[in-house]
């Protein structure tokens, strides 16, 4: 049985969700030991452990040129010592090149098979990725697990799904027969998917598999072979998805080099080397605006980039104060703001927020504020869990920065002891309030835990705030909370012309952080935020290029 | 009964039409008195002249700053002395603006009925805008009917369907649910398809219904404004189809403004201002390459594009000779060399061409393609409807400088007296002789009516050269002669890496020049040639962005 009827059912059933966009997972996102298997957990962070001071030798690249890394724990603040194969840009290059014309004859069904088995394959390996997650970005165990194990499977499955249908949009051949009156003209003609070429995936420090695999699977289903350049600081998530998928070609007769690893250092980054190649066809990147605008420049690319942007929330009128206060500042706290979907500014109407229970005033909102952030970075079973640690040093210096501002400052950031870990890099949400006058402050991203409270004169007001910040420095998301259906209507409106997504009056277990695979699409591409977007058909048609051929269907030879 | 209803026949069997891409045609290519009415012609005719020496007057945009027409008839080689109604680009952008909040909220549904409507209304303006093209492009009768109506028609519709179906392709709204284990997160979602913005639709000189309509139409089915900016000396023909759907708004009680068109003349461009402005989104152009380079720059813009390219016949064996010779040098001949399509190198290994009657040499070829092209050029009841005009005095100056590039002249280009036209600009096809190593000669597009014989040592290096050429400059079509199954599939191969459609062993009453709408991608969007592929699903998805909305399912106001 191929890899494609083995998992035929898993496609049909993904094509299916990528048009219904109800709730659909392959892989699921509780670690829960039922699911997982009893020992999963400890196994997991037992091998995790093992690969740790080591060379990582599970990658099949052949002849390495160098070995590399330099990986550290921010719940450690220790290096990793794994040291990665290492290749120069010609060597991956010509690899490329090379493993491309063997992937592009490939079946876009085999290739579907191979894809989803390296998923499977992943899967096993969820706790393992989880750790090494954790002690690459920063994050907490249960988001470490979700993000880069089920929930980026899920998305790379989506990109799966997504290209495999488009592949499939047109007929491989068809007969076509112009009547001309007298006589008909009657050709065969046939239409060839042909992928663009080399593919260029560029990882960031935060979501190393997550923001990564989409990008990755949807330039192998559509037939171009991958360079994965992780970032320096988050190798080792990836690289064991990548280490599967090479297992899978090698056992298929593929060159592994379909899919390569290609690690370097912060002292010697090869990222724009790699990006200015003419071989390279394709970029998908995430990461800061500046290099995304400088990858975007690049001429004769298609570039899908997630940078960064400037998220909002709308206050005008809620049922329960405290519950949207308590959803609200979990947004900010998790893993201490450092996701790009994390909100920053929160707008709220001088004359205060409507309750059924009468308004409440914006002094008493961000008295809330920083009490319900102080109740949940406190109750030492969830604070430093759901914080996390802090990926990148810079992330601190940039919480002391905004602390300069000049706003009243309701929260002072602080750090905080996580019980397992003595030497964990942390801080806490700081939270400050500032005048809708004061753009130049919060009109742009403060990426780490930083909450701004903005006083506005009125809703219009923070409405054309929210869509003006993503509009000008784009947006990811947007959370809004209104009782009445006029303004849900004009904020929703509003804000779609800005492109951003709305979730409104967001309670409880959902989050305004949060993007489901095969519902929400992630970064619509509508504003400077960035242009790819998990996964809408934009997202995989334009890796490969419908080419025709046709002949006279008497004088085929 | 609703324009969606009245036209849901023609738009269903459209996007079906899409997916078979078998012959399929709404508007019969045939200028026939049964099928378009015994005096059709005769009135199209009349209506034409009447429209001569005047203001045109049918466009509902209102207040003109200014009128302006600078188009010349390349058959009488005098001004036409239509004015147009101008405006200032301030004028044209906020109209547009305005125009685009009306639009965007029309049903998709109703987007496509009026659209639709106005395709028919322009059926029953076929011949006018026949003539409008004829003496503004100079295209022969039959090729002025043919692409500028039915042709252009099809192709409009083709956008229409394409980004319908695309509007529709994920559900409006959907029903979230999410199990959690002890609870579920229900969510009402919605998505949207938000139109980009203001779109301008740049025209060429040669075709300037056939290459303005795919973009226009595709803007205005996703829900854009479109500002339609005419090549200076080809109005006419477009101006009759945006006043057709200019008055099909006005009759749905929406703003004539959502189409406008942007008349400039050759010492006053607004083309530039136009396509900088921060409210343009999205940009179509059909034209040279240095300017489309330019327009693809311009950074914030999606920008689709045809410009220019090496287009390439590689012979290497074939069944027939002179049925080969005859069909080449009509494709060469027709509309005398100015289509987009239009071949001009043609590699012909030096050993000769295989036939079953033995090898044909080159210089065999050669002397053929110079007697075929004279037999054409010299048939009194085609030659000059083949051939039609030259529209641009600088083409004949391109014949001159190619004279100079010092290749054997198997023929002289000349003029052709026209039976009907005296004064008409013309010129028949000139053929030379160039080898393999002159690549710098044939390595560039000289349009107009030059084809290049260019002798290789073998057929490998014929297709390595038009791989060459198509990767590097450009090119939009190929013809490929080859009884040999495995040769064809090398070719067919290597050009598909160049993004090149190719036709085989095309003899008869079809040409390479020749591309059906909802069967033929136009510009596959795979190299220098252009991005914009009439009409895969690139072409649509890049106007509009999918913006979701979710709420908990509980919490609706």
């Amino acid at each position: 049985m191929s890899l494609y009827d083995s998992h035929k059912d898993i496609l049909d059933r993904a094509v299916k969700a990528l048009h219904e966009r109800t709730f659909w997972a392959q892989y699921p996102e509780h670690p829960s030991p039922k699911i997982y298997g009893e020992d999963a957990d400890k196994l997991g962070q037992e091998k995790f452990k093992a690969l740790m001071g080591k060379k990582y030798d599970e990658l099949k690249q052949a002849d390495p040129e160098n070995w590399i890394g330099v990986e550290e724990s921010p719940y450690l603040q220790e290096p990793l010592n794994i040291q990665y194969p290492a290749f120069s840009v010609d060597t991956l290059i010509s690899r490329s090149e090379a493993a491309y014309h063997a992937w592009r004859k490939v079946s876009a069904e085999d290739r579907a098979g191979i894809l989803i088995e390296s998923l499977e394959r992943m899967k096993k390996r969820f706790f393992e990725v989880a750790y090494a997650t954790m002690h690459t970005t920063g994050q907490g165990y249960m988001m470490a697990f979700q993000a880069s194990g089920p929930h980026a499977a899920d998305r790379a499955l989506e990109a799966i799904a997504s290209g495999y249908e488009e592949l499939g949009r047109f007929p491989a051949t068809q007969y076509w027969d112009k009547p001309m009156g007298k006589f008909n003209i009657q050709l065969d003609k046939e239409w060839r998917a042909v992928p663009k070429g080399v593919s260029l995936v560029i990882g960031c420090s935060t979501f190393p598999t997550w923001n990564t695999v989409p990008g990755m699977y949807a330039s192998l289903i559509t037939g171009n072979p991958v360079i994965v350049k992780p970032h320096p600081g988050a190798v080792l998530p990836i690289a064991l998805v990548i280490a599967e998928l090479q297992a899978v070609l090698e056992e298929q007769g593929l060159p592994v080099d379909i899919c390569q690893l290609a690690v370097d250092s912060f002292d010697n980054m090869i990222t724009k080397e790699l990006a200015e190649h003419s071989a390279v066809k394709l970029i998908d990147y995430t990461g800061n605006s500046a290099f995304g605008d400088y990858l975007e420049g690049i001429a004769g690319k298609a570039v899908f980039t997630e940078k960064t942007g400037v998220n909002s929330v709308i206050l005008d009128s809620v049922d329960n104060i405290d519950k949207v206060v308590q959803n609200i500042t979990f947004s900010v706290a998790l893993y201490s703001g450092q996701m790009c979907t994390a909100p920053q500014n929160f707008f709220v109407p001088e004359s205060g927020i409507k309750t059924p229970d009468g308004v409440v005033s914006f002094d008493e909102f961000a008295q809330k504020f920083a009490d319900f952030t102080n109740g949940l970075v406190e109750n030492p079973k969830a604070g430093p869990y759901v914080l996390g640690t802090i990926q990148n040093k810079k992330t601190l210096g940039r919480i002391d920065a905004a602390k300069e501002m000049g706003g009243k400052v309701w929260l002072e950031s602080r750090t905080l002891e996580n019980p397992m870990f003595k030497n964990a890099r942390t801080a806490t949400p700081m939270v400050m309030e500032l005048s809708s006058a004061e753009k130049d402050k919060f009109a742009e991203e403060l990426f780490g835990p930083i909450a701004l409270l903005i006083k506005t004169k009125d809703t219009q007001e923070s409405v054309a705030l929210a869509k003006e910040m993503a509009q000008q420095h784009g947006a990811i998301s947007c959370g809004a909370y209104t009782t009445d259906a006029e303004t849900r209507e004009m904020i929703a409106d509003e804000m779609s012309l800005a492109a951003t997504p709305v979730s409104f009056n967001l309670t409880g277990g959902i989050y305004v952080n949060q993007n489901a695979s095969f519902s929400d699409f992630h970064v619509t591409g509508g504003n400077p935020a960035g242009n790819a977007s998990f996964t809408n058909p934009e997202y995989v048609v334009k890796r490969f290029t419908w080419v025709g051929i046709r002949m006279p269907a008497e004088a085929k030879a």
